[in-house]
């Protein structure tokens, strides 16, 4: 196999996202796209990542490949590209090798590793929610959560988000009206609570894409998603947190 | 009462600015002004705070409120606010309530506390030697002398303001002569010493204003003021160090 | 003695990257330049500094002055000094004297301080190698080497220079082939290895000038040079780490 990119930014962004997420990972190579399915180690998150052939400048992959590698030794090299390297992603003596091509040549090589783990298959969830929303509420709100809790609820009810968390004293409430930058879509009142730790990570995905698809049920996982049309899809899985208050 | 602000800045940087050298204070909402007037818990340092309605887009305040918050959770709650939001300051079932208005509404409760001690007086002093400066000439003074000492002496005498400090082997000696910048008032030459740790929390002030105003005796307290007409003043009162040397 | 800079930024960014190898050094004043030639502490590496009279406003020094100050300091005070600040260097009662002079006259005395070791000398070394190139592609190979490794070998044969590090699964590989802003001149193949944590730390130096000048043989120190014409020149030799990978 041997691929190009000559705009590195979606593949080093989407490394630096999923590597807060996933400590090892397999990504499959195959004629169409990179693609990535992998939990987060205490199997709260799962982590969707597509990168299509029709992002890259040269995409040759005959068959399926699997290879699995160290994320956060792929961050630190892809966070050596400049955002004028050509970057070829190759393997070589059973190594995954990664160049960066502009007036240097500059190679690393990183180790194949084997993980245990059977592949793993993104659940079939039905969702009673739809919102599409700029990134930039959506991390807000989260951020503006952070400072008086370490979870967050999310209640959509007749064309309203609101996203809200409550610490020992304080309270912070954000109320996201549907409106020219939010549609939203729900057959009826629902509403889940997630952790903000993991939601603090996810919402990173904003690097990627400044639109999100934010999709929610009572008391049920919630998906997030961004996406640019025909490049890549970065999009998370988290499990609520179902406790009493 | 309910006031809002839409040009959050003043509070927003007094808050923070205040919030490190007192953990708890009382304001007093009067029907002219927010005022504040706290010791830091070693009792070295005075801040005095008035942020005048008509700094405010709607104020309404009808009689004397009294009412006391953490001032570290006031200051990350209005960290949140964008440069183009309304920010609303009301009480609500006994809750100090922020709301942050653009695009979504964003609302915070803070709980209101008790504060034993007696109300803060500002005390009545009397100054030997004025001197209105740009902020930007004293900062670097207290820098400069941060890097040879912990404690730092103003002297004024004859037109000169000489701000110095001594290590144990090296010294700092800052020359500041009146001129089209700096107005030097004084009865007689002055001198007095203060710690450097105080100093430079004070010195934030120069993100409300760029003038300052330096009130200094022999062997006195100073006090450090900066306000912008009809709008803020946020001043600090600092005990003198009087050791021997 | 009495030197007066108006463009501190070449002896402030010397110091400071000294400071980061050499932590008490004897300066000598000559009637022609400052100049430093100093061993870090681990007797590794050694810095050759030289600030020619030419980069001075003033220079009045009438027969060579040797004087020793502790480099952090001068590295703190120099930070000090704004881009128009006038910078003067004096002796006074046996300290030594900074004053930086704008709209305010500021002043810095600094110990004079004993340094038993005799003087340095710059080794007699002779090169088989040397490479004139861009400081941003060494710094950028000495960077990605980082992320695999502690040290790097530099190969040259026949232009090209190769730049490694291998560690204990990665491997980084750096070619830089002779063209317009790489010369390359080599009697012979030649290889050496340094330390990746020096080499961080002289690769500062392209805050003095954006070519350096690259000296080596075969298992023997390295030279490198940053220089601006009539100005100041800032070399590092470093020792060859001799291990058997």
């Amino acid at each position: 196999m041997k691929l190009t990119l000559t705009e590195p930014k979606f593949l080093k962004d989407s490394i630096s996202i999923i590597s807060d997420l996933v400590t090892e990972a397999r990504f499959r190579f195959t004629p169409d796209a990179i693609e990535l399915v992998a939990m987060d180690p205490a199997n709260v998150a799962m982590v969707i990542f597509k990168l299509l052939s029709s992002a890259f400048a040269e995409y040759n992959v005959k068959e399926d490949i699997h290879l699995a590698i160290n994320m956060n030794d792929f961050k630190q090299v892809l966070r050596r590209a400049k955002s004028n390297d050509a970057v070829t992603l190759e393997t070589e003596d059973n190594k995954f090798k990664i160049t960066f091509k502009s007036n240097t040549i500059r190679t690393f090589y990183l180790p194949i590793i084997d993980v245990d783990e059977s592949e793993q298959k993104i659940p079939d969830l039905s969702f009673k929610a739809t919102i599409t929303t700029t990134a930039a509420i959506i991390n807000e709100a989260i951020e503006d959560a952070d400072i008086v809790s370490e979870s967050v609820t999310f209640d959509i009810d007749n064309q309203v988000l609101t996203i809200s968390a409550t610490g020992d004293l304080s309270k912070a409430t954000i109320r996201i009206d549907a409106d020219n930058d939010t549609k939203i879509i729900s057959d009826e009142k629902v509403k889940s609570k997630f952790s903000i730790e993991y939601l603090k990570k996810m919402i990173q995905g904003s690097k990627i894409s400044e639109k999100v698809l934010l999709q929610v049920s009572q008391d049920y996982p919630l998906k997030l998603e961004y996406k640019v049309l025909n490049k890549v899809q970065l999009a998370f899985i988290l499990a609520p947190r179902v406790d009493n208050d």
